[in-house]
């Protein structure tokens, strides 16, 4: 049976295991695009600004060249008991362009009468089969790369040669880091929190080490790895730290992940399609368990702008 | 009638007005000593480690070497049902050794069986009268600056000739920073935030400023304000950045507020009276309304110790 827990309209769905540790559910659907099957005007994105998972895709369709390829739907920022939302009257919010749904709930419903899992962002939806292809970020990411590499602009995300590098940053940084910053604000127990925050400022430290010799994460290229780390760091300093109560450091205080962050900040498709505005709505209004007061807090004023000196090191941005 | 209203055992209290603004409900006992009447043993100080109001009778207390002159009792930084209660099992806490009370509201009750108001520290008690003689810390401060000073080792916080430039600091810091932290983090509503940590930030600004020119608040001398000023900045970075959503700045990224910071806490009185633990377990465990898993996070891992150069500035530790 469906139903709401926690504001979500989940099934059987328990968000912490007994030790109080976050558990993400899996995403439920997983299929993939031939490439001979990728044409223009057939696919389309459900996402939210606020997310960043489905922030990723739409950096990669932005970096691919692919805006007049894949259109895209954003729902509200703030998710209600019905789940993700369609409010076209709301700033940087439309409606559903394909299917004229209210909830984004009614696109998994769609897609699987029988569905019973989490309704999440992104969604990579099938216009010509009306269903959905794929709702795991990771997946999409890869499936635009690859699938629509001849739509776009040449760009290469994943080049098969460095693939394996790429998956191996992209497996690294999700647990601790991506993944971290919930596992952090959602534990339940001092334990689960202590446990998942050590291993977050952990890896964060691994990275900013790393970084001092290269610019990009597997080295003098800009590839899905970086676009994985950038969605989770700019929310950090806005919202992580604070909400998932993330404190031990700012990511602005990181000599090179700072700088990291502001030069992907500046480069064509990552700042763009950064909306503070929804990041901060989603969050602070979202998660009453976390923040009951449900008040936007002022958060800093970072200067994406200021010079980061990241291109005296080897590698350019795609585009 | 006494009742528990959000935990704490307050009567007829309302937290927040109704704009959602919070009002701190004034404090009850204002009595005064006579410098003839300050005598060894007679006066006793409840604290808790965890509070800044309280914080700053210790401080002044040590500054003034007043340590075998008044004795003090300190609280559970754990302030539940009940109120603050004794519990000398715990690490840093005592019995209480004058009264053998288990909870601070027995005092108030003691001294005033009508008594229908918060119980809070510091509380100044009066041995011999078996009464509170003052609760209002900067009321507090001043007694041990005046009436006590001829019992201590001399240091003046508060001598005659510069008093209007401390009280008017003190008036300055109060309601924008001292209280400006719970007006933005006890706020009900988003206008109410953002009213109040708009003045919160605009105050330290403005004292970062005064700050580059002068070592203390009143200029060349450490006095009251600079004791004031202290035990709300000590607190910040921990713990109203994030438990408080003070998330605009911390102070470790002022120029000039850091520095001060670290240069007091490393003179005599202050860093040993500042106990981080008890500043934590009571923040992030006692207000569910604002973090309701009553999980401690992380933490920044600052280093007082760092050299602060403050010396270059006019005026001398009185100490």
């Amino acid at each position: 049976m469906h139903q709401f827990i926690d504001g979500e309209w989940v099934t059987e769905y328990e968000a912490t295991d007994e030790d109080g540790s976050f558990d993400r559910q899996p995403t439920s659907f997983r299929d993939s695009i031939d490439p001979g099957a990728a044409e223009p005007g057939r696919y389309h994105l459900y996402v939210s600004y606020a997310c960043p998972w489905a922030h990723r895709t739409l950096i990669t369709r932005k970096l691919l060249g692919l805006e007049d390829v894949i259109s895209v739907d954003v729902v509200d920022p703030y998710r209600a008991e019905g789940g993700w939302q369609f409010t076209p009257e709301k700033e940087g919010c439309t409606a559903d362009s394909i299917n004229g749904f209210d909830y984004l709930r009614e696109a998994y419903i769609e897609a699987d009468p029988e569905y019973t899992g989490r309704v999440t962002v992104p969604v990579l939806w099938d216009t010509e089969a009306g269903t959905i292809v794929n709702n795991e970020s990771r997946e999409v990411m890869r499936i635009l790369t690859t699938a629509f590499a001849d739509l776009g602009n040449g760009v290469d995300l994943a080049p098969p040669e460095r693939r394996g590098e790429i998956d191996d940053a992209l497996d690294r940084i999700y647990e601790p880091i991506n993944n971290g910053v919930y596992r952090t604000g959602f534990a339940d127990t001092q334990s689960a929190y202590d446990e998942a925050v050590a291993e977050l400022f952990e890896a964060l430290d691994y990275w900013d080490g790393v970084l001092e010799e290269q610019r990009y994460l597997v080295g003098d290229r800009l590839t899905e790895a970086d676009i994985a780390m950038y969605t989770t760091l700019v929310r950090f300093d806005e919202v992580y730290h604070t909400h998932f109560m993330c404190n031990h450091k700012l990511i602005r205080e990181y000599d090179h992940l700072w700088p990291y962050l502001r030069d992907l900040y500046t480069t064509p498709g990552f700042g763009e399609t950064t909306h503070i505005d929804h990041i901060n709505e989603h969050y602070y209004t979202t998660h009453p368990d976390v923040s009951p007061k449900r008040i936007v807090p002022m958060g800093p004023d970072p200067d994406f702008g200021a010079p980061h000196d990241r291109d005296e090191l080897p590698g350019e941005p795609p585009v």
